[in-house]
């Protein structure tokens, strides 16, 4: 059976995904994490996680959808092509690869080369965003929450949006008024 | 130096308290998660976690605030004794202890005697609250959010507002926008 991988990384944000989680879990959809590594990653407010396995063993033909939290310093990604090659594996075995990404984590699709001729945001300023040399600023959008066709984007405070809008494209029942205020 | 003491139990719900989280390091607030056990405990939404403690190891001289994520199947926590003592000495040791609880958490505080002659919340139903014989129906609320004093309730979809109600309460400085969607 396919599932959500999850991919969990040192300072990523748990509140930027934890209503996406809640929305998968309520929809019956299974999710595996993926540490960067096998051991205990803790989040930017200091929640020490367990991933249920690693990008190295990780299988990418489980994945039919992939989520990416935030992360509190990006640039700790900046070098790391195994998180890149492992999106791109997934990406080429199920095409039409569901994925969420908010925060800064747009970045890694950008890197991976899955933002081509796709509308996006991402939590990063203009300056922020050239600099990277990954992102095509005429498809930056500045909504909350931007879809096209499979790849979900988000800014951070658009997060409850993100959570549900991720639920609905991957065609899941639930109820978002868990989360309306 | 005191901290926030955070329960982890199994089943807790990862989103009702992630915004909480966010909000004390914001403000620069340390914290130490406190689980029922030492090793991994997973939330409601499959999320792992490790504690940084356990109630059995936690000192309740450390802590000048308390915060109870809510948790799914409560009735998990019904004969757990020990999680009571913790609170009674941890309101002993700081009789301006300050205390956020949402969802069905509040039953722990009920339980523990803290919510006598406070007004409250809880993720519970009028039926639910009878049966388990800890919370007076004259002080419920049927608000999202309440504070009496120094103790905060909610109900699980007011995670939002608890958590930068939780801040505000704890005199902390940090921007609610990021929570603004």
């Amino acid at each position: 059976m396919t599932c959500t991988g999850v991919l969990l990384y040192p300072l990523f944000s748990e509140y930027e995904l934890a209503v996406a989680l809640s929305v998968l879990k309520q929809g019956g959809q299974p999710i595996q994490t993926i540490g960067v590594w096998g051991g205990p990653i803790k989040g930017e407010s200091d929640l020490t996680c367990l991933p249920d396995t690693t990008i190295a063993d990780a299988d990418p033909s489980r994945y039919d959808s992939l989520l990416f939290p935030g992360c509190m310093d990006i640039t700790t990604l900046y070098n790391n092509e195994e998180i890149i090659d492992f999106i791109r594996s997934c990406a080429r075995i199920h095409p039409q690869l569901k994925i969420g990404a908010i925060s800064s984590s747009p970045y890694l699709l950008a890197k991976a080369g899955l933002l081509r001729n796709k509308a996006y945001t991402v939590g990063m300023n203009v300056e922020q965003r050239v600099q990277t040399g990954v992102f095509d600023e005429e498809r930056y959008s500045n909504s909350l929450v931007v879809q096209d066709g499979s790849i979900l984007t988000a800014r951070g405070r658009g997060f409850v949006q993100f959570g549900v809008q991720f639920g609905r494209m991957l065609n899941l029942e639930f109820s978002p008024s868990w989360y309306e205020g």
